[in-house]
C-alpha cells in the first residue's frame, strides 16, 4: 500500500481542494485550492444578466465547479511528485443540499442559452434559503399526517433540504420544473459526471433527500402540499441507492483525460462534505463528536441506536459507517458571525493598531477579549444571525446584543459573540445527551482551530474535553479515505480511518471555576434562547417579514 | 425697550455661555463662551492630591465657575459693543441638582485649606451618582410611609437629586455635613454671590429640591432613613423660596466691578438650565413641548392643571412659568448613544469613505441609512446604553440591538438606534397623554437639530409637529428671558418668550404613511421595553450585577 495513492477532492462553499493520500498512512503528498469563478450569487446573477436576485437567495454556477476541480486536481498532483498510475481511486465530499436541475446527461439547465437568465436553473447552494415558506407547507402536511421519516429530522424541515428546494422550483419555475430530467444533489452529480452512472449516496439520501427506512416520503403526501407534486421522486430522482464507501463507477476516458489520471479508476460514491471530517479525524466511533468549526458549525455523532433527538438536521442509518445511527445538528453561523463582526463592527482605530502590531483583527480582538474576567463585559449575545439550524430550526431568527453600555467596546461584543456561539454548541450537545446519546469527547475540525482562546472556551462552556486535528485537508483526506475503502484497500471505513485519519487528543480540558461561571452566562443565554425561539416573542420573524416587505415596496 | 439689554447666563457642564440680549426683541448683540478649568473631575481629585475618586462620582471645583463666568461676561459685553449702562439685568441658568456645601457667606468649603481633599467639599454635578444607595433607601422608606411628593417625582427617586447628595455627604463625611451651613444648589448659589441675597428659586425646589405643596419632606421621614437627618432642611436649608422671573436682588460692588457692569441692577432667581429653553424656543403655553436633544434628552411641557403622570423626573407647580404645572422626563442618553456607536462601532471602510466625501460618519451613515424603507433594516433596539431616565427609571438597564443578520450593514444599526431614540421619546409623550397632559406640538433644541433626517424621523414616530430654534444660544437666551421679567421690563414670561424667543414653527411635519409603518416596529419596541424593563426578565441588572462583580474580583 505504501505506493498506493487516492485522489481526495472537497468542494466547500467558496472553492474545491484536492489533495494526493497516500493508502497507507494517510500522508498528504500534494495539494491544491482553487475558488470557484463567481462564487456565491446571492444579490444578483452575476453570471447571466446581472439581474437582481430575491431575498434569501444563494445560487452557484456549476461550471465553476468543474473548472476549479480540473485545476485543483491536476496541480495537487503535480505538487504531490506521485506517478500517476499510482493513483488508483478517487474520493469525493461536496457542500450537502447543494441542488442541480439537469437533463439526462446531467448537463444543467442553465447551460442551455434559453435557461441561462433563470435563477431556479442554477445550483441551489446549501444555504439558499428561498423555500422557507416551501419548507413550511412541508413540514405542516407531515405534521398533520404524521410522516413516519419526520422524528428522524428533529421533528422539523429546514429549507435547506433539498425537498423544499425542488418545490421552490416547482411553484416558482414551472417550466424549469417541467424541462428537468433529473433533481440530483451536486455530490451524487459530481460521481455520475465522473463515472457515467448516476448513483445516490445513501447517507445523503437520508440526511438531505428524505430517504428513510429504504423510502422516499409517500406521493399522496407530496400530493397533498402541492398538487402535481407527487410523482417528483418516481420522475424526477429515480437511480439506484449505494451505502457510503462503496464505488459508484470507473473514471471516463473524458474526464481522466481532463485530470491527468488513468482511466478506469474507482471513484466513490459521493460524501457530504461535513460528514467525511469524521473520518479524517478519528471520530468515527460512537460517543466521539465531530464539531467542524468554520463558517457555519456541523456536528455529528454516532451511536450504536436509534434515540429520537428533537431539532436534529438528521439521524440516519448508516450517515458516517455502516452499522451505527449518525446524528447531525449545525449552528447556521459560527465563524461568519465573527467575520461578519469584523468587516462591519470594528472601528478605524482598532484596525489601524492590529496593522502597527502585525496581527489580523481576530486576533488583535481576541488578544484584548481574553484579558477579561468572565462577564465582565456585561453582555449576552444570541448566535442566530443567519437563523437556528439545530433545536430550534427556525431560519427566521436573528441574531443580538444586549447589555450594551456607553463603555462598551469592539471587544467586548466580539467576545460576546464567540460565547453566544460556545453557547449555541452547548444548546445541541445538551439536547443530544438528554435524549440518550452518549458525548465524550469532541474532535474539532476547521477554520476555527486557529484560535486556541475559543477553543478553551468551547471546552469550558460544554465541559467536554477538546481533540483537534493536524490534517491541513481535512475534508480532502476524509474524502481520500472514503475513496481508498471504495478502491477496496480496506475493509471498513474504521480500519481506513484509524490508519490514514490525523488527532491529537485532549488538547484543552474543561476548567470547573471557568465552567460554573459560564453556567451563569449559558442560563440567561437559555431563557432568551426559548423567550425568543419557542414563541413567546416571534419579534424576529415579524422583522424578517416586514423587511421583506420593505423591499419589495421598494423593487 | 430697544436700547436696553440683559446679560443672560448659561452655566453648563464644561462651559458657561453669556450673551447679551436686546430685551425688545431678544437679539443677540455679542455672545462668549469659555470652559471650566478642571472640567468633570470623575475619576480623580485633579484640583487638590489628585487621589483616586469612588466609581460613579462627578465634581467640580466652584472656583472654575466664577472665573470662567467672569471672563465669559467680559467678552460678551466687548463684542456686543453695547454701552454699559443699557445692560439693566442679569438672568441665569445653572446644571440643576449641582449641589454645593457651603458656609454662612456662601464660600464653598472646598476653599477652606483643611476640606480642600475631601471630595463631598466639593461640587457635586448634576450627573454625580455616588448617592445611589441613598436614593434607593430614601426611595424606599418614602414608599413605605406613602409620602405624599412621591407621586410628583413619578413614583421614583434618582440620585441626581439633591436630597440623596447631601444624605451621602451625611453618611459618608460627617465633618464635612457638620461645617456645611448652607447646602445649596448651584444656581442660587451664584444669585446670592452675585447679590448678597440667598433665595431658593421655588421651579428648582420643586423639581430637584423636594420642595412641593409649600413644604419640604418631613423630619420624621427623614430621620428615619438615617438617624440625625431629620432637621436637614431645618438646619441646613433655611431661606426664602421665590418664583421664577421674580428678582433675587441687586447686583453687589463686587460683582459689577468684577463683571464690568453698573452696581445695583437686577439679577434674576436662578434657572434649571434645561428649562429655560422653553422660554427661548417659544415653548411657554401649556400644550407645547420643549425638547432639548443633545447627548441627552430631556422632555418639559406645562399644563393648566395637576396630572399624576408615572415615570416622570419632576412634577412642579411653576416649574416653567407661573400659574402652571411643568411635567420633566427625559432619556439619559440620546446624542451619546450614536456618539457610541460612532466611536466604537463603525468600520475603517466608511470611516475613509467619509473623508473622501468630506462628510462626519454622522452624515455619512445618515444618508445612507436615510435611503432605506422603514422596516428594511429589520433591526429593532433599545435606547438604555445609560440606563432608562423616564418610565422605567432604573439605571440597571442597558441596550440592546436585536434582528442582526449576516448582512446588517453600519448604516442600519445606526438607523434602528436613531428609531430607538425617537420609540424612547414618544413612549414617554405616549404615558404623559395618557395620563392627561396635552402635547400638540414640540419645539426642538439641543445639538441634534442638525440632523434634519433624526428630526423628520421624530415627527413621524410621534405624529406630532416638529418646530426648531434659531437661537444661537439657547440657555443664554432663555436666561436672559427670565432676567427681562426680573428686571421689569415684561409683566409676564410668556409676553417676555413672545417677544424675545426664537421659533421656526412646524418645520417637521409627521407623514401618516411613514407613521403608520413606525407603529408596526414601535410595538415590538413596547413589547421587550416592557420584557426587560417592566421585571419580567431581569436580564439586564443581573449582567450587571455579574459584570461589576468581576471587575472587583479583578482588582
Amino acid at each position: 500500500m505504501s505506493d498506493q495513492y487516492i485522489l481526495g477532492v472537497d468542494f466547500g462553499t467558496l472553492s474545491v481542494r484536492s489533495t494526493v493520500v497516500r493508502v497507507s498512512d494517510g500522508f498528504e503528498k500534494g495539494t491544491a485550492a482553487v475558488r470557484y469563478k463567481h462564487g456565491v450569487m446571492d444579490t444578483h446573477l452575476t453570471v447571466s444578466k446581472n439581474e437582481l436576485l430575491p431575498p434569501d437567495f444563494a445560487l452557484q454556477v456549476p461550471s465553476d465547479y468543474l473548472e476549479s476541480f480540473q485545476k485543483s486536481a491536476q496541480e495537487a498532483i503535480l505538487n504531490s511528485g506521485v506517478v500517476v498510475r499510482h493513483i488508483i481511486g478517487i474520493g469525493i465530499d461536496f457542500t450537502s443540499a447543494t441542488v442541480l436541475a439537469t437533463d439526462d446527461q446531467g448537463k444543467p439547465l442553465c447551460e442551455y442559452p434559453e435557461f441561462s437568465d433563470r435563477p431556479h436553473a442554477y445550483a441551489k447552494l446549501w444555504k439558499h434559503h428561498g423555500a422557507n415558506e416551501q419548507a413550511q407547507r412541508l413540514l405542516e402536511v407531515a405534521k398533520q399526517r404524521k410522516e413516519p421519516w419526520l422524528p428522524r429530522y428533529g421533528g422539523l424541515l429546514s429549507s435547506e433540504l433539498l425537498l423544499p428546494k425542488v418545490l421552490e422550483t416547482f411553484e416558482k419555475d414551472p417550466e424549469i420544473y417541467k424541462n428537468t430530467v433529473h433533481f440530483v444533489d451536486a455530490l451524487d452529480w459530481m460521481s455520475w459526471l465522473l463515472t457515467g452512472n448516476l448513483v445516490y449516496a445513501s447517507a445523503d439520501s437520508g440526511f438531505k433527500r428524505h430517504y428513510q427506512d429504504g423510502k422516499y416520503p409517500d406521493p399522496e403526501y407530496l400530493e397533498k402540499v402541492s398538487p402535481g407534486f407527487g410523482r417528483v421522486y418516481i420522475d424526477k430522482m429515480s437511480a439506484p441507492i449505494q451505502p457510503l464507501g462503496s464505488k459508484s463507477g470507473n473514471l471516463t476516458q473524458e474526464w481522466a483525460q481532463r485530470l491527468g489520471l488513468e482511466p478506469g479508476i474507482s471513484v466513490s460514491v459521493g460524501n457530504i462534505d461535513a460528514h467525511v471530517t469524521a473520518a479524517a479525524i478519528k471520530a468515527v466511533e460512537p460517543g466521539i463528536m465531530t464539531a467542524i468549526l468554520g463558517t457555519s458549525a456541523c456536528y455529528i455523532v454516532s451511536g450504536p441506536e436509534f434515540k429520537e433527538v428533537p431539532g436534529m438536521l438528521g439521524i440516519t442509518y448508516g450517515g458516517v459507517s455502516d452499522g451505527t445511527w449518525c446524528f447531525e445538528a449545525g449552528q447556521s453561523a459560527f465563524g461568519d458571525i465573527l467575520a461578519w463582526y469584523i468587516q462591519n463592527c470594528v472601528p478605524e482605530e482598532y484596525a489601524e493598531s492590529a496593522k502597527n502590531e502585525n496581527l489580523n483583527l481576530h486576533d488583535y480582538l481576541t488578544r484584548k477579549a481574553s484579558t477579561q474576567e468572565i462577564g465582565e463585559h456585561g453582555l449576552l449575545a444570541l448566535d442566530w444571525h443567519n437563523g437556528n439550524r439545530s433545536i430550534l430550526c427556525d431560519h427566521n431568527l436573528s441574531g443580538m446584543v444586549l447589555g450594551l453600555s456607553l463603555t462598551t467596546r469592539a471587544e467586548d461584543i466580539y467576545r460576546a459573540l464567540m460565547e453566544s456561539c460556545a453557547f449555541g454548541a452547548r444548546k445541541i450537545i445538551e439536547t443530544m445527551k438528554q435524549h440518550g446519546v452518549v458525548i465524550k469527547e469532541i474532535v474539532a475540525a476547521g477554520g476555527l482551530l486557529k484560535n486556541k482562546w475559543l477553543m478553551q472556551l468551547i471546552s469550558d462552556v460544554t465541559r467536554i474535553p477538546l481533540s483537534i486535528t493536524e490534517a491541513t485537508m481535512v475534508g480532502a483526506l476524509g474524502s481520500a479515505i472514503y475513496g481508498s475503502v471504495a478502491a477496496g484497500c480496506y475493509e471498513t471505513l474504521q480500519q481506513a480511518s484509524d490508519a490514514m485519519g490525523s488527532k491529537i487528543p485532549n488538547v484543552y480540558k474543561p476548567h470547573e471555576d471557568r465552567s460554573v461561571r459560564y453556567d451563569e452566562l449559558y442560563n440567561e443565554y437559555l431563557t432568551l434562547h426559548d423567550y425568543f425561539g419557542e414563541g413567546t416573542n416571534q419579534v424576529m420573524s415579524r422583522l424578517k417579514k416586514i423587511k421583506e416587505n420593505a423591499i419589495q415596496g421598494k423593487v
